[in-house]
Order: C-alpha cells, then structure tokens, then sequence
C-alpha cells in the first residue's frame, strides 16, 4: 500500500491521441484533439501524448494550437517521435527537428528492441540501431527535453533475444532516458510472461531504473498484463481511453488506472479524479463519434448493472455484496435493469457542478430524474450536452428561463441542379416578443441553411447573438435501427468569445433534430447571460 | 508443453446460454438456443449449459426440444440448478425434481461460499449450507447423474473466511462432484489473486481434484484470470462466445481457448476446431441480435486489421513480424486499412485482398493510390469503404465498370409545418438505359426519401435492388471545420441476402453525400454481380 505521497513517482501515460488514433474509424480533428487532451487533463492523468509532429502535419499544427489554446492544469504534453535515421546525424534528421520545432518538453521515442526487426524492417545493423537509440535520447537530452523511449517489439524480441533487447535498453538509460516503456507491439502476451521477463530484466538492470509498460489487447489481457507489469515493478503505465487502439486495441488506461486504485490501493490520479472517470470517457467517446461501449469495465452504462432476478432483494440488503466497489467511486451508477439512466443522485451532482443547487428541492430532482429517464429512453444523451441539462432543470426550477422565440415552421430545400450544382435554401416562421417573423437564407447544406435563416430572423431583437458561432456539429444514427430509417442523434456545440457549450436533439429526421439542437443552443446563451439590449 | 492425449481431463465448459443471457439486451428464444447449441457444438466445446429448467419455463421446453431436436456430435448438454433449499429434503426439492426431469447426464449446481452470503442472502447457517452441498450433490450423483459445482463468490468468501470457502470444496468433493469451479461472480479480481488462492486451495485439497474457473470482467481481466487459473492447476474453464454476460460480461470463451492453444500450447478443442472460431463468434452475434465487436481479440474483424502506412512495406516482407499469430488460425484475416498515410505498398495488398491483381500493373496502382491520396486529403475515408474502394480499382482498371445509372437532378425538401408535423419528400430524375426516369417518395428524413426516390426510379429496371437493404448509416462532420459550415462524410453499409458492403459520400452538404454513397451502394450491388434482367 502506498500513499498520495508516493505520486512523483508514478507515471499515469496516456496516448489517446496517438495510438488511440490507430484504430480503425477514428479521424480526429485537430479541435477534437484538444478537447480530448482537455477532458484527460481534467482526470488527471500525468502524460498526454499528442502526437508524431514528424510524421502529420495535422499533429504539427496540434502543437501549435496546444502552446496557445490549452490551458493543462495537471498533464504535460508528449511529443512522440522516432529515434534518428540510420546513417545520419541525429541533428539533421528533420524528424527530430520537427520534435524541437513542436516546442514539447517531454518526448516519447520510438526505438526498435527486436534484432529481427532492427534487420528486415530498419534494415540496418544492430549496432547502429544502438546508436541511433544512443544519439537521439543524449540530443533530446541535452536540448533539455525529457526523454522517454519506447522499445517496440519488447517481449517478442526479448524472448528471441535477451541480450540484445536488454542492450537496448540499457543503451537508453545511459544516455539519459527517464523511462524506459517496454511494448507488447503485437499484443501476444500473457500475464505470466510479463512478469518473467520484467523481473529478469530488473534483476539485470537493477531496481532503479524506471520501466514503463505499454501494452495491446491481442490477446485480451492487455489490462491484466498492465497491471501485472505494475505488481513486477514498473513504474510507468500507458493506455488509451476506453482503450482505443490498432486491432483489439491498447489498455483500457481507464481499467487500468481503477485497478491500480481500488484492487492495488496505489494513488495515481489527483484526489477526485477517479470520480469523474465514467464522464470523462463518455465525453471521449463522443468526441471521438463512437458510441460508448455499455459493457466496458467500469464506467460501461451496464458496469453496474443488474439483471432482476435472484439477486434483486440482496441487492437491496446491501449493494456491496453484488458489486466489485461502490460505483460511485468512478462516478458511475448502479442500475437495476428495465428502469433506465441515472439516478437522481447523479442528477443531484451534475446540478450542483452547472451551479444549481437541488439540495433544497426533492421534488425538482425527481421530475428532472424522470424527464432525463424518459429522454435517454428515447435516445436523448445528457453526457456530453450539459446546455441541454442545463435548460431542462432551469425549466424545472422555473428559474428564470424564460423561451425567447417560438417555432411556427420551417421549411428546407437541397437541390442538386442538372448542372450540377447543389443548393440548399431554409426559411423559418418563428415569434419572437409577440410579433411573427419570417427569414430566409442559403447555407452549404441543409442544416446551414437552417442556421442562418434562424439567426437571421433573431439578430434584430438579440443583437448578442451576432457573437455565437457553432464550434462543431455532430449527427450519429442510433442503435437497434436499420439504416436510413433510423433514430437521429444531433451534438450541436457553439462559442462565444468566453464559453462553449453543447445542445442536444433527437429525431426520426435528422433536420427536425439538429433544428432542436440549434434552437437549444441559441436559447442558452440568451437564458444565461442577460441580454444586453 | 502438453498433447491432444491430455484432452480427456480437460473441460471448455461455455455458459453463453445460461449466464450469456443475463447480458443486458439479450433475449434469446428456445430456436435461437437450439441453433447456439448447433454452433458450440460444431466449435467443439466439450459441455453447453443450457439453462436453468427449475426456474424458467422456456428453459424446461428448451431441455424437452434439445434432446428431440439437437444432434449434438461432441458436447454434453449441461442443466444448471441450484442446491436444495434449506430446510428440505433434497427429493422434494421442486426445482432439483425440474433438473431430474430435463433428462440432462450432467448437472452443474450452483452453491454459496461466502459465509457473508449464507447468512445474508440465504438466511441459513454455515453448517446447514455444507449439508445442502453434500445432499444435492450426492443426490445427483446416486441418480446417476455426473454432477459440477459452481461456487459462488468464491474468491470473495476465501478471502473473508478461508477455512469456510475451503470446507465447501471439500464437501462437494466428498459428495462426488465431479469438477468443483471457483467463480469470481462480482469480477473484481486479479490475476495475482488468482495465483494466490488456487494455489493455496490446491496446496489444502490435493493436485488430484478437478478445479474449474469462471470469470466475470469487472476488471477487465476475466480471460486474464481465466488462463492464470489454469497455469495454477485449474482443468475446467467456463466462459460465453463473445463474452456475453452480466455487467461487462463474462470470460470471453474464444480468447480464452485460442490463448490456451495458441499460447499455452494445450488441445482444448478437437481438430480444426479452433479455425471455426471466427465464423462461430459471428454467428453467435447474429442469432443473439448483437452486432460483431469489430475489436473482440481474435475473431473480430478489426483483429488483424493494420492502419499505419510505414509498416505496410514490412508486413509485405513478413506478416507475422506485425501479427502475434497467423490470422487464419482462428479463421479470421489480416485487412490492410487504406489510409491516407497508405503508400503503393497497402493499395497493393489491399486491392488483391479484394480480389484484383495489380502486380502486374504499377500504372494502375499508382493511379489508384494517387486518387486515394487526393480524396482522402478532402475527407474521403476508404479504410471503413471496401466497395467504394473496389469501385475506385475497378474504374481504373476499367475491368467491367458500366455506372448502370446516371443522375439528372434531384430535390429534397424537409417541412416543420405549423401544426408540428414534419415531412420529408425527394424526387430524383435519373438517366438509365437511355431513358430518363422520374420518381418521387416521401421518408422519415430526408437521406430515407432520397433512397426511396432512387430505388422507385430503379427497380423496374435492376429487380435485384429490391433484396438490397441498408444496414447502418453514418455520419460524419469532418475535421478543420466550423460548425454546420463543415465538410460531411457519410458511410452507407449494405447488405443483401449473401453479403454487406460499405460505401463512402464526401461533399460539404450532408444531402449530396448520402446521395453519393447511396449511389455508390447501388452500383457495387449491379457491378459486382452482373444483372440477371
């Protein structure tokens, strides 16, 4: 058991936003990335690993943004990049220079540890590949970058041979390398094998040198070799949220960092990080446009969830008796199943975190508690749309919300011409202070359309709303449905110069939803900052 | 290192039709049950447990139809119960009497370990607790039945009180069960406690007795503990296809079997067994109303699926320098993504993959890998879009394309009327065989009536499109964006009777994308069978 005393000297690693991004059907934009890197800052993991600036221009211009947009209060960005060229000078190897560039203090380097692959992959002899591990981590050394290095290939080339992949790594602690990550690249390993080739390489090296461990889900117990990694002495764990990853993916690093805290008693997050873990995934996962897995480890909608049955009333008696922690602990939710979503503890929480408090008004929980029941059953999705939230229990407060435009119709066109041009053309009929007004407008696509004829009909009664753009804009179509006829889900997020904050719609017709979305997030900012006029 | 001689002491004992079911959202009927068995039995499971016939009705009929019904050619159908109830004689026990009457050889009993859960859930004594085991038991086994026994929270009830955990073992043994197994029912173990307390259990009771596991995955290390257990000594493994269960589920049984073969070198399924898994694992999913984990270990269609463009040259030389095994030993297969990081090298493999020989035509590759680049620089996406991928190949090879149909025009429009309703109409006006046809639908939304439009306008001409449906659609704002002011790309995936194909729109107007992908869809369906009209 150790303390929070024992922090400094534990590495929580995440590379969402670089291994992460290998999997298949993940595109990230570079604001989608920063968003990410946000909501993992506010976790509280240590690392946030960026991306390759080498490689990506987007990742270069990740960088950029994060130096003037990011705000990290606890993570320090990683820079991830590859040892040196073979047969060039470290320093004129543009790849390293893009990591100089990229301004990130702390790199991540990739090195190969497997001879095998050192000769038919790198083509180049191991010497020089010793070298180029030597070169590269003393040059970011002595640029005073702190250097981590990834030995790819670890435990296949260890098992093909030790001497050499223990070189490798040895090579890196020389040269100044702060840790050493030993990667199961292609995810064959099991537990035991972790721990026999972690406590050898331990003995040879001795017991200070700091390893790291990264490891993929092949063969299903990426999590489990993680932790058992940790139990053999590293010191230095790296995942992905929710596990994203090439194939079956990287370590589930939100799995892993609940082991580590509630199975380990070891204190890797800031205090009341582990809480907002089931959040901070389900936020990942939207951005990330995939659907949250129910049944992930944890924070899954269904972690927590019980089928009625034999176990209902010991259930009752005492929930611990049926559960592995208390969920609250990660900020997730038991549920007994058939009743729907969150209880009206969680409504109670998320209330007093927007600045409402509920504490006093049992009766406002339980009609909000209801109504976000009901929404949620019929697709609606409060966790990523707080401005939604927001509105709902201001409605239920009756607290000042007050509609500042109505909907009589709208109407939209998208033509695609015989010339070939596309056209898309909205009108709206809405009441605004009593009168009615009508506003049309063309937009690249429907939803634009929708947007500027909206705006255009409100601007003169709310001047402010001349400040408001829409940041982002996201559609998926819900489960259980077959395609086109389907349930649509409308993310709708908008900025002003001082704040963002994301809508919600749902409906059978995607225009109808993000026309709700869009409504919804222009009436949040005339709702919570007083217009001007 | 064992032989296929030591396969009579080992058990693959899956539970998909019993504990599988209490996966949130699975329901399955008494012919989807029968057709699981079909296909357990075909992998070669040595036991199915096929439901609780004492407590649920359609589980009795299930039993009934089995054995009228089911030809089982290598497994043993398993009747799951519980010990007899306290203060009862084991004879007058109904629902002991239900599993006498399913007519099963084999019953696996479920019994409390933890002493906590004898007196607060069961309400009984310790002691009377040892003789429900013991009676049960050796009832079962006097009526000639061959008996298993589930401990329920074992793990749990060892640490508590190891001595009590221990006593019922013992007296399940003494009783004549044949195979007592350790169940970590609230799943919050490790791997290491695993090691601890079989190894200490076996120490106490001999090497002799058969220990079976059973794992839930609230750790997310259930296939983890599944093979730790074993590596201790346990000969018995129960575990779900796909790891269907309660909460985040139980041990995958596939990754559990292809780690024991593949990893530990034990036979565990009979011959050609294991090249069945990921066909089964998919059928399974099928029958259970469950899309396919893409990302499950081993059998999911992402689990050999390679993105980054700088290993394709490499994985050329070698696949299996990139993949822990051979992909077509679990019956699945190695997928390059085409990626805009993709060189010649993965539109190559990717391209023969699909069937279509380019190593003959470098003018042709590099055409195709050029087209991918610049497409997917404005937002195309082919590594989730095999057909329009194979659309992109054909086309440049002009190996048999003919577009069937051309578009003139169309028009969509999406209403909010006064009174709340909202309606979607298209009319497309299309050129097929020389003619121009003219067509107009209504739909949910505007994408929905757009197909509707197309496929009216279509099927006197192409009847086959009559058996296409869509599958999935997905939607997609892209990257660098503002907004509804934004680049959309859509995944259209298909399917007929025989097979399911994705298709890829990109266009700054969400309407023109879907038609494109729609589009798209139709074609590959006329392209790649020719028309039978």
């Amino acid at each position: 058991m150790t303390t929070a005393t024992d922090r400094p000297e534990f590495h929580v690693f995440d590379t969402t936003l670089r291994d992460g991004a290998q999997r298949e059907g993940i595109r990230y934009s570079v604001a989608d990335k920063l968003a990410i890197a946000g909501h993992l800052d506010d976790l509280g993991v240590d690392f946030i690993e960026g991306g390759w600036p080498g490689a990506l221009p987007s990742d270069t211009e990740f960088f950029a943004r994060a130096a003037a947009e990011l705000d990290l209060k606890h993570a320090t960005l990683v820079a991830f990049g590859a040892t040196r060229k073979a047969g060039v000078q470290v320093a004129d190897d543009p790849q390293v220079r893009a990591l100089l560039d990229s301004g990130a203090s702390t790199w991540c380097l990739v090195a190969k540890s497997d001879v095998r692959h050192v000769r038919r992959a790198l083509r180049t002899t191991p010497g020089e590949n010793l070298a180029m591990v030597a070169d590269t981590v003393s040059y970011g050394v002595s640029q005073g970058r702190r250097v981590f290095l990834d030995c790819e290939h670890f435990f296949d080339g260890y098992r093909h041979d030790p001497a050499y992949a223990t070189d490798v790594v040895a090579t890196a602690f020389d040269a100044g390398a702060d840790v050493v990550v030993l990667c199961d690249t292609n995810g064959g390993m099991l537990p035991s094998d972790i721990t026999e080739i972690v406590t050898a390489l331990r003995a040879d090296l001795g017991e200070t040198a700091r390893l790291g461990i990264h490891c993929q889900n092949d063969t299903a117990c990426a999590v489990a070799n993680t932790i058992t990694a940790v139990q053999a002495g590293v010191m230095h764990v790296q995942g992905t949220a929710n596990g994203y990853g090439e194939r079956p993916g990287n370590a589930d690093l939100f799995a892993v960092v609940a082991n580590l805290e509630c199975k380990l008693g070891l204190t890797v997050l800031p205090d009341g990080g582990l809480r907002k873990m089931t959040r901070v995934s389900h936020a990942i996962a939207e951005i990330a446009n995939l659907a949250p897995d129910a049944h992930q480890a944890y924070v899954g909608h269904a972690a927590f969830a019980h089928k009625a049955g034999l176990h209902a009333s010991a259930i009752k008696v005492d929930p611990l008796m049926y559960n592995h922690i208390d969920p609250q602990t990660v900020g997730n939710d038991m549920r007994i199943l058939v009743t729907e979503m969150a209880g009206r503890a969680s409504v109670e929480l998320k209330a007093t975190e927007l600045g409402l408090d509920l504490t006093g008004r049992p009766d406002v929980a339980a009609r909000v508690t209801r109504r976000v029941k009901e929404l949620e059953a019929r697709g609606w999705s409060f966790e990523a749309a707080d401005a939604s939230f927001e509105l709902l229990v201001r409605d239920e407060l009756a607290a000042g919300l007050t509609r500042h435009f109505t909907l009589d119709s709208y109407r939209v066109i998208v033509e695609h011409r015989a010339g070939g041009a596309v056209v898309s053309e909205a009108t709206v009929k809405v009441r605004v202070a009593g009168r009615r007004v009508i506003a049309t407008a063309e937009g690249n696509g429907p939803v634009h359309a929708l947007d500027s004829a909206l705006r255009k009909a409100l601007i003169a009664d709310f001047p402010e709303l001349d400040a408001v753009r829409l940041a982002d804009y996201k559609v998926r179509i819900l489960a259980g449905s077959s395609g086109t006829d389907a349930v649509t889900r409308v993310l709708v997020e908008a900025a002003d110069d001082t704040r963002e904050w994301t809508t919600v719609g749902v409906h059978d017709n995607v225009v109808e939803a993000s026309w709700h979305a869009l409504s919804e997030a222009l009436t949040y900012r005339l709702s919570t900052q007083p217009a001007t006029v």
